[in-house]
């Protein structure tokens, strides 16, 4: 089998499942290429080292300048915090690399605009880890969309809860708390979570077209990490909004990190004029169906048990009954991406398909500060 | 409407249960009678003005012989305790009325046979308000049986469990309390609790040929409430037996008040060739069903919310969404016996089937002594 | 004990449930009067007749006015459609009776506020039938909230799922389809199931202080039961928004009749610095409640089954682990009403306190029309 | 690190988790070796070469004798069928080699004393991947019984259902199906899935004293995929039995292959004085627990996500909220293995554990045949 050389830039929390899904994909997926975990790049040399060692890397660099450059690389895969996605992904598109990018694509809608440019002009095999499509659970929720199963859609609702920075004493920034600094990450949870929820909402129920919202930073100021200082926080804690999708139906849509006792409660429900869909992240196994077209008496949300040969990518694991988890759906995204690769194409969603996320999240933080509608921008007329 | 006058016996738990049912049947259904609370008989007599005046009984009698000779009352139904059953039910059955019982019919399949020898001898209509039968979601898992929807029956199983008398500083005997006291109570959860269990089981899945059983009385002496001295505690606190039913499938089937965490949660799974189903008392408005002949990736469990017109009982009470509590299901056996009655039947279960359940119980202490299989005696051969 | 005549208007749904709760109160609440089903008044005599006879009214009347001028009636109680409420509501305070009135209170505020305003003239007791505060778990989680056990509040978020109208060939209009008729309803799901949410909500977490919404008609005209013509629907079909409410936090409202699956899913949950709780009426006897204090490997959400004497309302019903059901919360806000009756008080919420949801109900259908954020009025400082 | 060499027999389904486990250990845990995928050991060389180049097995035997004498080799994995356990492990022993096998350690309890004191006399260690004793949420429980949570035990329940074979069109034996073959499986569900609800109870619980057990083979006889001809069925399809534990608690355990619905539905449940603890294999990221500590009010069953850092293993993963799944059990059992390998021990449940499993399951099939109850032999006399 041809090998990938795969250049990952990061060892956090997503250094960590994309590297997992590298490794595994050949072990369950008969996919096209061998990805070979050659590189990895981190500024701090001592834990890079550790990382690569760990997980099996042959080589690290501190400079992701280096990975670029280097002829040996096929893929860059930027793992690495938000403010860095675009200088490497346009230079990994430029210097001809495949290129995959943890979500958000970008901080915002203008520079993920450039990064589309880039690797379109270039012409590279794209991919954002939007990882929540490939949730078996969710992957089969499409197809029942794509059957027309659902008829006319009414509603969508999603929320994304979290409770971990209810803490006044957390602090903001550097390693670990990034995602509390508005410069690195570009936004609160508006685009750590809600991106998650847009995502598989557009995948699902097509093009969002306006969004009224209100967003809440509920503690005003924290020690920052990486100054010592208390400072602002520029964050958004939670963010809310109301969509009107373009097939007319209505949705909320909800993010925060102040919903106590849910640590990762993604949920998302789909309401059609046959039939209805609920999933959780939670249970992320599970998939509830209701199906009106089952006899009166016995209509009843359905609990779908996800676990069968006949679920999406299920037949690659284990046997009827045996649950599988969380960094799956990542192995899943490395085997349509390699897959799609040696079509020489890019696997859902490319960078172009991540920018409309962008730009509805853009509009999510506009309507809140201006407490008004905003229309969402059309990333299939943008950008080229 | 015809009236039909009432003559009730206990004002406990169940007399109350009784009385409502009594009280809300018209309401609620259209049925031959219109059911009048004549006279309520307790021992207490200022307990009993108290009960009848709040429960609107036109009078009170201490003695249920005057009940049992008054030509005023058309039906005595029996809300004691389990060791009065047979005298009143027989003295009542051989005055020509209609008679209900509360269950288990009696202590044991020797009393409950005269009881059954009697109201078939005066053939007067005869009832046992074994209620959860009338559970809308429990009526709907009959119907499916009746329907052939299961197919083949491999395993049905069934629990009640409670915690209530875990606390060994629980008196037993008299007031509230009787159902501790063997001598009144026939037996501990046995008659209690599984009598509910096994009535619903050969309801639903048909006669029980054999069960294998283990019992335990995990507090050996309590205070008795009568008597005021610590005494040996006479009941079985837990019950559990394995059973073979006529049809060939395999059972479990366990009782006990010492499963802390569950108040009344009786359980009940069947599972057949072509669909399962579940049921259980702490959401009793709610049934689980499983049809293997659903689309193969969309199959699940169904939680079926019994609250529509098309379920049973439900067009009378409210509107779809809305559901209906414990007491309800004594309304419909009520609705059902008024409308029998008037048809010159008993309303099942009737005395008859009753004791089919009282063998069973017979059985499963008797198999707990002896520490054998225990072949279960047909009432349909017995008592005649 | 003293009797207290009613005068019940409106033989519909609600008329049911009302009068079920008076004749109900008695049996299981010690209360300080006993209520009389008096007179029943109904426009169309033949069901007027019919139903009183079911439900045991001593008379019927078809001109509300004789309620009114009747010296036997003690309380007027609307069950009627909701263009009915002001005028019977406003000439019943005159008459010096006490009045009890279906929700909303009115169709829109201004009708609201002479409401309000006529019987806090006439010195008259007054309640609105928010009966989903009289859920025992949806009591019992005010007594959290009231207890502190929350903190500080982040989010609340509500919604009432129905699907009852998703056929286009449903008619709009008349007997038992009022609801659908702007005319008569003053609205659709706004004043239908959205103000149960606001209720609630307001009595759980405080004052409401702006919104912004939107509302949609997914079936544009339907056939008038009552003109026979295919004629534009005037209420909202579905209705969204956000809030802010007095104490920061933020919210989420979604109401609809266009969810699949779901018959009478109202939802609510809040979300405090310490506690977190959620309630759903399709399993209305259990209360969700998780705890940050619990010990950190041990903590989860407890399904606290609301079936306990130490439960709010529960020591009146059966034994722990048996459920009640919907019309029960009718018969505790009887039980609470004539308590508080015979103090010379009015059980919450008063007419003033459900001006108060007009209001809100009033600012999301303005905030749905001019597509931009609107404050709520404050009913404490109107109507006098 | 230093590395240790694996050799494995057999490339099913337990193959693969075997080796999975051996891949990921050192990815997320800090063990004191790295397990090298050294030889596969299987019959049919076609399909081992592609199963060891999928999992990066360096080299490929036929006959396991090579295994056993070959120098590079430390531990060697038994994962094929059950006939073939007490061979590999006894040679394996003597060979001093560290010996893992899969569940059951032998098809009965004489078998598995040879195994057991084969690896006694030589000193190796050795361990059974009684895998769901490492589910986070079970050895959560058992913390909880460590720590005296439960305080007295009164009752356990254990059952674990399939669906699989209810189709008469099953044929038995051969690849892939060796387990409805009584000669090579031993028995049929008492040895696959009582087996695994045993080993969890008596870790849990204690020592199981007697037994009373009742089996049935639905389908009498099935084309042998092996002879090409319908023969007799020789397993038994389902397996039920009460048991006693030595503490003085009852049991029902339960397992079958006919329950329509169930995948592989393996539960769990312990009621004690002062908690009970409820656990699900189709949800085995969660862990119901219900404390009677709790205050009155607000006591519930506690539904835990067990995706914290302080649950048992999950530090190692993901973050909070996010779920792992059925093959993380083996990973766990890996680490633990190796971990006490360095320090000169067998990772729990040693084969005189899994030895003592097997008697219990001897004594069901006894007790099945002889329809009495039957005591359980002592592991720890047995075998010395």
């Amino acid at each position: 089998m041809k090998k990938l050389n795969i250049g990952m830039v990061g060892y956090g929390f997503m250094g960590r499942t994309h590297s997992n899904a590298f490794r595994q994909v050949n072990r369950f997926f008969d996919v096209p290429y061998e990805p070979v975990l050659k590189t990895l790049c981190a500024r701090n040399p001592e834990r890079a080292n550790a990382f690569a060692s760990k997980w099996g890397y042959e080589s690290v660099v501190t400079d992701w300048r280096k990975l670029v450059d280097s002829p040996e690389i096929d893929v860059i895969d930027i793992a690495s915090p938000n403010d860095t996605h675009a200088e490497i992904a346009i230079a990994a598109a430029k210097a001809g690399k495949s290129v995959m990018c943890e979500k958000p694509l970008a901080r915002n809608g203008s520079e993920a605009e450039a990064i589309v440019r880039a690797v379109e002009a270039a012409g590279v095999a794209n991919s954002v880890w939007y990882n929540y499509r490939r949730v078996p659970a969710v992957t089969l929720a499409k197809q029942m969309v794509d059957e027309g199963r659902l008829g006319r859609v009414f509603h969508y609702r999603a929320k994304f809860l979290q409770d971990w920075t209810i803490s006044a004493d957390l602090p903001q920034g550097g390693e670990g708390l990034w995602r509390l600094d508005v410069n690195v990450a570009g936004s609160g949870v508006t685009g750590d979570l809600l991106a998650h929820c847009i995502d598989s909402a557009m995948w699902l129920n097509g093009p969002i077209d306006e969004v009224s919202a209100v967003t809440e930073t509920f503690v005003k100021s924290r020690k920052h990490n990486l100054t010592g200082k208390v400072e602002p926080v520029g964050i958004d804690d939670a963010s809310l909004f109301l969509a009107r999708f373009r097939n007319g139906s209505l949705a909320t849509f909800e993010a925060t990190r102040y919903a106590r006792g849910h640590k990762a409660l993604y949920t998302l429900e789909i309401n059609g004029e046959h039939a209805s869909m609920f999933w959780d992240l939670h249970d992320l196994h599970r998939l509830q169906y209701f199906d009106h077209k089952d006899e009166g008496r016995l209509r009843g949300w359905r609990s779908i048990h996800i676990t069968d040969g006949d679920h999406p990518y299920m037949k690659h694991w284990w046997v009827p009954g045996l649950q599988i988890g969380y960094e799956h759906s990542f192995v899943h995204q490395a085997a349509d991406f390699l897959t799609a690769l040696a079509e020489g194409k890019s696997a859902s969603p490319t960078f172009r398909e991540a920018l409309q996320t962008d730009y509805v999240t853009d509009a999510v933080l506009e309507s809140a500060r201006n407490r008004s509608w905003v229309k969402v921008r059309a990333a299939d007329a943008a950008a080229s």
